[in-house]
């Protein structure tokens, strides 16, 4: 599994699980239809709360990134994906804001700032292939 | 003030008061020097507890955003503000990669990705000279 969780990182475990399968699928390690660990099982490899996991897999479903199937288990969504939501929208910009806010008192110029999210939008999709099991 | 919480968010409260502080400063709403509330003050204002507005005043005194004096009381850094860290750059990446991951997963191009993290940097410090109080 493709998985590093941080436990003494600021941002909570079961929203580190959530990031890294989500970018699982944009860079194509995770194919749509692929099964996920069950719960317990990724649980036990992770060595965290089963609760934890399952908070992380019930978000990804309600956004609509994995199906919970009773007979395959887990699996991400074969369906097509979900889009640029509202919601979505109004999180990316919320959050853009407060890091371009940082970046600018910190004295990160607008063309740094801009690079560097147009460098990480590629690293994301271009390990396409590359990080395939 | 122009602090607006939201208390329904997934952000914890903390970490709201912090980022909007940083806008603030990254705006030019609040200048270098500027005194802010103490504590209690707004604590009370905003209707929250005293100690997570410490917890905020404390982590932004850390990174050297503010300063804490015992007579001045808590003041925006007068003395030239942090520049990037290694510790932010590594925050950035992360959340950026995350940011990234999901945009690319929900569609959203490379250019509107791009767009919207060039103009968000502008808006955040275009408002300078607008929002002064």
């Amino acid at each position: 599994m493709f998985i590093e969780l941080d436990l003494q990182s600021e941002t909570p475990i079961y929203a580190q699980l959530v990031d890294q399968i989500v970018e699982g699928i944009a860079s194509g390690a995770l194919q749509p239809g692929d099964p996920l660990p069950s719960v317990r099982s990724l649980g036990e490899d992770l060595g965290i709360n089963l609760h934890t996991v399952n908070k992380s897999y019930n978000l990804l479903k309600q956004e609509g990134f994995l199906q919970v199937h009773r007979k395959k288990g887990v699996i991400v969504q074969p369906d097509g994906m979900p889009g640029v939501t509202d919601a979505f929208e109004e999180k990316l910009r919320r959050q853009l804001r407060s890091l371009a806010a940082e970046a600018a008192v910190r004295g990160m110029t607008e063309a740094a700032f801009t690079q560097m999210s147009t460098s990480l939008y590629r690293d994301t999709i271009t390990n396409r292939g590359g990080e395939q099991r």
